[in-house]
């Protein structure tokens, strides 16, 4: 296997990004069921801390967690007939149990609409049930048929669904904006740098009215959608028979959304936005330890310099710290092990810093070097740490925008498509339009900026008709 | 349906655990796929604490927190020949996936020896490697042939396993005991009573050398295994040609252990346990709420109750504490509702203590109250809810020690196991006298204490041969 530090995300990103996963200890990709991979230590701790800093979100502003079975029938699966149009192709289906077949077929879920929304029927009766939000952190299962790849596109995915159940239209579109709000609070607290679109009718989800998706930026030009947000209408309560008597007591469908947050293909986003040609850089939010101190020992003065040491970890104990006073391994080694696995900061100090009372502090997203005074190492380490989270954020929107770029014709749009970049292009509304630019450029229509108004600039690229929406295009994962 | 207050756990516990479970609002068992279950949000709580409990002591311990797949193969299932035996008849089976028949069917795990296997044999190569300590909270899926009852047995069951590789005999052992231990702290910290009991060979894990399990008292005498602790010997690295370089350099199969620790079975414990006629009673570590403060309002001084309650309130931050302040409940409706809710401590303050500068405290335990004065409220509420743990454990090991009766003849056993009891009796270890026993008195063998030696006081009460073990029988979920 090639080591990571031979390879660059925006050159070899496949090669980069796969030699990462195992060296970081974040997927190991060898589980002999194709789509479903390990989740080695830290990226089972990633993914908790994502999970955990969501949770806490939907718990904060009104959502209950509850857990709903993995399982539905092929009679409330098929309810909703969107929705099984979409979903059908990639379901798993139990079909059989202790050697014998199953009566009733069991549909493992690709998502939870047919399981929770027979339950939220009985759980809605007035208005003053209303409104019902409810959040899960499960997997859910889809029979992915394009190549799968670790994280990106597997047939296990870890996520956060929530659903929920309102009175009237107004309510549901202010949850569509409260939603988005809270998606963009735990992208933007991990520095990640993303579009929030508006997907166009053709792509949203099964079953919804519209959907809005969080598409954030890949090193090799192909977007990540980390997160969706979608408002059903009335779709699914008028399928699933959910009813609620309103104060003037009429008998009413309520408005539904439901919004789902991929926890892998966040890990996914924080390994490719903030990673290097060293490894991975992580913002100490989700970082297995902020901080690693290695002792750089000198003979004749191990003992007082590994004390040196382990008195500033006990001063950094607060933070997530380790000391690393292996003896089988030299500072360099240490220094390039940690720096792989995107330990934000690493504190040295040997015989110079001993001497003066000291400690070297290394930054691992500018790779940058600072002596600081043993007093001051714990702050200063605190300080540094926000300092890093800025950064990897400001660098990451950098890149976003360097990444985007306006295209006035199919060929334009072509070019940056094979440059690997996002193309902003003005379009007239059309299926058609959108299907021959896919045919041509070889990207995908993601569509219209949510959170701005954007108006489009010139022609539809394609037919040249007048422009309804200037919206993004790109590759997708 | 019939109130939780109506009925008496140890009358009718069917009925008082299942009228619970839906107005403490824990799990809704109308889901329409048999056996799997809807955790409401206060089961879901629990639930969440109770698994945060456990890896906290996991991760001190060394054990590292992994993410593995649902599925396995039928080649990897059925590698280990007592493991098949012991696990095919209930597990489920995907055969088909987007409508089309899966060239492999895949195996829902029913546990995760043969998923988590096939990667230690991949990770596993040196002495250096040893031990490797891993564990994961999951939902395993097992077609439960008996009736199903939520949370104690059902389809789809979240536990925690955790699977360890050792170099020695002797360190496996030595592990069997760490685990044990570890079960040991976090069921205490619950304040539930149980036994330790190294089953019987021939109800032993399919495929352990033996098997050591904590059973859990239940109001119905029927026991609630909630963890258990398996040592595999060499049976599944042998299988899964697991091996490691020992320092020597010779090439051995490592010991093995794999642990369980069922969440849903803890939760009924909790409640079965700690609940009483009003409803649940919580132990703080798990209560969604530690306090609720009750406003007491008299007419005309409404403003000034509700505002000494949220005074209160504010002082009680630092706990888990809810105001209630509906203006359509009576006090008595609150009370009996959380009550009902198992909320460890209400205050109340109305005139007379507003008059006075202080709250009343009432206890769920106990049901007593107590007037304090106003500064020393906090203190009091966090020594009164270390000391209602306390007392729910006390009173729990209470019921525990007065469930368990030595039997000396078989009709002795017959009659307790009619009384709802655990009958403690001598055994001459032979499989028949175990059978002839179930056949007569309807229990199970559960097995001898594996924490404490107890030596057999008199002959068989079976066959009245010599006896070689004094074993736990009862009626068991």
């Amino acid at each position: 296997m090639a080591s990571a530090t031979a390879l660059n995300k925006y050159r070899n990103f496949s090669e980069w990004f796969d030699s990462l996963l195992v060296e970081a200890r974040i997927v190991d990709d060898r589980f002999p069921v194709k789509g479903f991979s390990v989740y080695l230590e830290n990226g089972a701790f990633i993914l908790r801390k994502v999970r955990e800093m969501l949770e806490e979100e939907l718990n904060n502003t009104g959502h209950k967690e509850m857990v709903f079975p993995l399982v539905t029938t092929e009679e409330l699966f098929s309810r909703e007939s969107q929705h099984i149009k979409g979903f059908s192709p990639e379901v798993f289906v139990i079909e059989s149990a202790g050697g014998k077949p199953l009566e009733n077929k069991l549909i493992v879920r690709p998502t939870s609409e047919t399981i929770m929304y027979p339950m939220f029927k009985l759980w809605v009766r007035s208005h003053a049930d209303l409104p019902l939000m409810v959040h899960q952190s499960n997997m859910v299962y889809r029979h992915e048929t394009k190549a799968t790849r670790p994280l990106l596109r597997v047939r296990e995915i870890p996520w956060n669904e929530a659903h929920t159940v309102h009175a009237t239209a107004a309510e549901a579109e202010q949850q569509v904006r409260k939603a988005v709000d809270i998606y963009k609070k735990v992208l933007d607290r991990l520095g990640l740098a993303y579009l929030i679109l508006k997907r166009p009718d053709f792509d949203k989800f099964a079953g919804a009215k519209y959907s809005v998706a969080f598409d954030a930026w890949n090193p090799d030009g192909r977007v990540n959608q980390v997160g969706t947000v979608h408002n059903l209408g009335k779709n699914f309560s008028k399928v699933f028979e959910i009813e609620f008597e309103t104060a003037d007591g009429e008998r009413e469908n309520p408005h539904q959304l439901c919004y789902g947050f991929g926890y892998s293909r966040v890990l996914a986003a924080i390994i490719s936005q903030h990673g290097d040609d060293r490894g991975l850089v992580l913002p100490s939010a989700v970082a297995p330890l902020h901080v690693v101190v290695v002792p750089i020992v000198f003979k004749g003065q191990e003992e007082t310099i590994v004390n040196y040491c382990r008195k500033i970890a006990e001063d950094l104990k607060g933070l997530r710290v380790f000391l690393d006073d292996r003896e089988d391994k030299t500072p360099g080694e240490k220094f390039y092990y940690w720096e792989r696995m995107g330990v934000p900061v690493r504190v040295e100090a040997g015989p110079r810093e001993v001497a003066e009372n000291t400690a070297t502090v290394f930054r691992r997203d500018t790779l940058e070097k600072k002596t600081v005074s043993l007093e001051e190492v714990e702050r200063y380490v605190v300080r540094l740490l926000a300092e890093i989270d800025k950064n990897l954020a400001e660098k990451s929107w950098r890149v976003m925008r360097q990444m985007v770029s306006d295209a006035s014709s199919v060929e334009e749009v072509k070019k940056l498509i094979a440059e690997r970049r996002v193309a902003r292009l003005s379009w007239c509304g059309s299926t058609d339009c959108a299907m021959s630019l896919k045919e041509a450029a070889g990207g995908e229509l993601r569509g219209s900026r949510f959170d701005v108004v954007e108006t489009p600039s010139s022609a539809c690229v394609v037919c040249q008709k007048p422009a309804v929406e200037l919206v993004y295009y790109a590759r997708a994962y």
